[in-house]
């Protein structure tokens, strides 16, 4: 073990070797034999479990429910939102045959050419277009109205530089797809979704967010308005954790959705879309691991607590363990997930580096000493502070260390984005500050043009409009021209 | 909603229909626009998550952990085990392209010739094969084994008949899968998890089972063994409802999976699969429901208790909506899922209607003289019972009606299949009782050309050799050759 955590690299050497080393060696997730298909391993699937119970809780209470829409969509629907076609036809995956035969002379399997579709399928990229095909027969009257879906899904987007959790060709996630009567109450729930994901990054992934609106080249295929949320990765480069869409009536119309209103006369539906995906793992972790392993805020940790004994005898083991087990059932109680980890073919030494690389946000130790003084070495994740404590009232020392960890990650995240944001007013100074792995606040004139002339020039995108913060107009840097704000520059990923 | 309701089918008349009928206006599902591919509506979806939540609490008690594997497997990996590929080759989704092109003169989008895979992949039917392959680099050593995963997915199998939950060609699943350093442990797996579905069948789906080995031409393709839990309909037809494979060494050698055992010799790992799918939803419907709607049992109804209101004024539901809420608080603060229907678009008939058709397994309404009586009326969906009841410990009253319902549906179901199931001895009775809808016990003598035979002429099939019960030799019914035991006949969805 310690020889292989010698070669999770150094962040100062090698962020992104570093972020592939942890992933792998953390056994979060691995590439398959699929070109851009990961496989997500126990230990990383556990933490997309909990963030699944916990959003999944998020979208009933705001009123949302779950539904299953087919994962192969009709070529031709792609074509009937001319935006859309053009944001996703280039990275879909065809199905064009339903059948294989057996050559018989060991060759193995072909197509089998008398099997091929009239119409080609594609796996869906993102479930707009087959869904709104289906609410068209849901949506007759305003009574209908709003439609409340969210679906938790597979979907596929063939990319060509694939990275763990961040960009792959197959990925999970969940896409929310509303239907609405009138265009205020469809923004309403884009900036409400928006809320929620803000809400789960910064309560639950400890990940502080910039909300914001994306200006019109970055949003959505087939959206008017993409609402973000937007996190720094200790790199300085950005991340787009989740974004909310208000689709306007662009899929309604595509797919003729119509509605009769209150005042009986006939409209096309609003709609909204909004999803965050297995991409959030990927931001957890480079928010707040380190050179050890893994950092994971203890409300997303798949095991919160770890206790190692330490013992020379199976006799002393059995005495650790009796005194540890009460400890593991208060804590249990408690609702804190423990692991009480007594393997014997495990030294302790192997066992403290082991889940440090898995970022257990609180790890608790017993030996012998301990046992006769009744006390227990607690050591935290995040600062990889030691100390010995009395056992007496450890179960709630423990509950609320947990809670301080997520409050001390999120602070230093947030410290780290206040100290890497910069405020910029010449392009010459963007272009030089950009390199330094820097949030930008800059005026821009609202232009697709310059924004591409500084993406071309220094690959710093608009990462959005803010929505809250500084208002005070200006002048574009590189134009000169009016500005209604400062906008969010940032590289990204 | 009378009319409508009007048309749901007898199933005297047509139990076919009645079902299609019952899936549609039940609000379960629907067809897509995609052939084979349905719609799971919320309702629908509902009964999935409930059970979801369930048999996932189920595995990870007995040890599993869950994982996530590609869509996409590579058509070659198919071939490498004989059986398993003969068994799924016919029916695979082909994707030969990853991306399509936007023709500029409005005919929409066409497959981009110069985007075509090396090799074809297949969306998966099962996945065995991709697991497998990743198997061969997580397992080295006998301290690697077991591995127990288990994965929520979906799969694809291209059916050319399908019907809503019960054979669709996309279809939710769970797929567990799991390598063992011996042939014991497999098999103890492959047998655990049969009892695993069994238990979740019969104590939350209220669906007796047979727990029973399948004959060899009804095996898994791959399979040394398939463990079964086989159901019986309303209509006397069998429901193979889950299996659990034990698959011996043919993954192992098909994927080069070795590990060292304990001598320090290397062998292939042994392996298990086992699954459920929406399918069981199917199960669900057609062993409890009647021609007035769904009957859900309590364990898995979405909406366990739904209380209605009746009444004349904005002042009296204002009083009947104050006693309700405290009963409704009561109730969830049991665990109980509740809903309070005071929608003031619909009469009360036309809840009374929809709460039926929707299967909740409790309806209580309140009016202006149980206000005054403190009483509120009580209608156990099962029965259609009413009762006028004080409200007075009406929560425990309700509790206990649940579990008693739960209890009376599976006796109900337990108490049909007990009547339709006979001994036959001699094919001729066999032949004229099959007809009736039943379960037949008969001898057989082993050989699959008998067993073919059979098929061919009644269109029933073995469902399984069934693991308890009367295990006394006799002579096949068909050649009069020696059997084992009397196995399971019935004709099967």
């Amino acid at each position: 073990m310690a020889k292989e955590l010698k070669e999770l690299t150094k962040r100062s050497v090698n962020y992104s070797q570093w972020y592939q080393d942890l992933v792998i060696k953390a056994d979060l997730a691995e590439n398959s034999a699929v070109r851009g298909c990961m496989v997500i391993k126990p230990y990383g699937y556990a933490i997309w479990e909990k963030m699944q119970r916990i959003l999944d809780d998020m979208f009933k209470e705001t009123g949302h429910v779950n539904a299953y829409f087919p994962l192969l969509i009709p070529k031709s629907f792609l074509s009937k939102e001319a935006e859309h076609v053009e944001g996703f036809a280039k990275e879909c995956a065809v199905v064009t045959h339903y059948r294989l035969k057996t050559n018989h002379d060991g060759t193995g399997v072909v197509v089998d050419p008398a099997a091929k579709l009239e119409e080609e399928l594609i796996i869906r990229p993102t479930s707009e277009t087959i869904i709104w095909n289906t609410y068209r027969n849901w949506i007759q009257s305003y009574r209908d109205l709003p439609i409340l879906c969210n679906q938790w899904a597979n979907v596929m987007r063939w990319e060509m530089r694939t990275r763990l959790f961040l960009r792959t060709a197959e990925f999970l996630w969940q896409e929310g797809h509303t239907a609405h009567a009138t265009r205020e109450e469809a923004e309403i729930e884009a900036k409400k979704m928006q809320e929620v994901y803000a809400n789960f990054a910064e309560n639950y992934m400890a990940m502080p967010v910039i909300k914001g609106v994306k200006s019109a080249s970055e949003r959505f295929a087939g959206a008017l308005d993409t609402y973000t949320i937007e996190a720094m990765m200790q790199d300085g480069k950005a991340l787009q954790a989740g974004t909310s869409h208000f689709l306007g009536q662009n899929f309604g119309k595509a797919f003729d959705v119509t509605f009769i209103d209150k005042e009986g006369k006939s409209d096309y539906a609003w709609a909204t879309s909004w999803g965050v995906s297995t991409r959030l793992i990927g931001a957890l972790i480079m928010s707040h691991s380190d050179d050890n392993g893994l950092v994971l805020p203890p409300h997303l940790a798949p095991i919160q607590v770890v206790i190692v004994p330490i013992y020379r005898s199976e006799e002393q083991l059995a005495q650790i363990s009796e005194k540890v087990n009460g400890i593991v059932a208060n804590l249990k109680k408690m609702g804190i997930s423990v692991k009480f980890d007594d393997a014997d073919n495990k030294k302790p030494g192997w066992k403290f580096a082991e889940y440090e690389l898995k970022g257990v946000p609180v790890r608790l130790a017993m030996g012998g000493r301990d046992l006769e003084n009744n006390t227990i070495e607690v050591m935290r994740r995040d600062t990889l502070e030691k100390e010995t404590i009395t056992c007496d009232g450890i179960e709630e020392y423990v509950q609320n260390l947990l809670e301080e960890i997520q409050q001390n990650i999120f602070r230093k995240a947030l410290d780290h984005r206040t100290a890497s944001t910069i405020t910029v007013d010449t392009y010459e100074e963007f272009k030089e500050k950009i390199e330094e792995g820097l949030f930008i606040m800059a005026h821009w004139d609202g232009t697709p043009e310059t924004e591409e002339q500084i993406k071309n020039e220094t690959k710093a995108t608009i990462r959005c409009i803010p929505l809250a913060g500084d208002k005070t107009p200006g002048k574009c840097m590189v134009t000169g021209k009016p500005s209604a704000q400062r906008v969010l520059f940032a590289r990204a990923y």
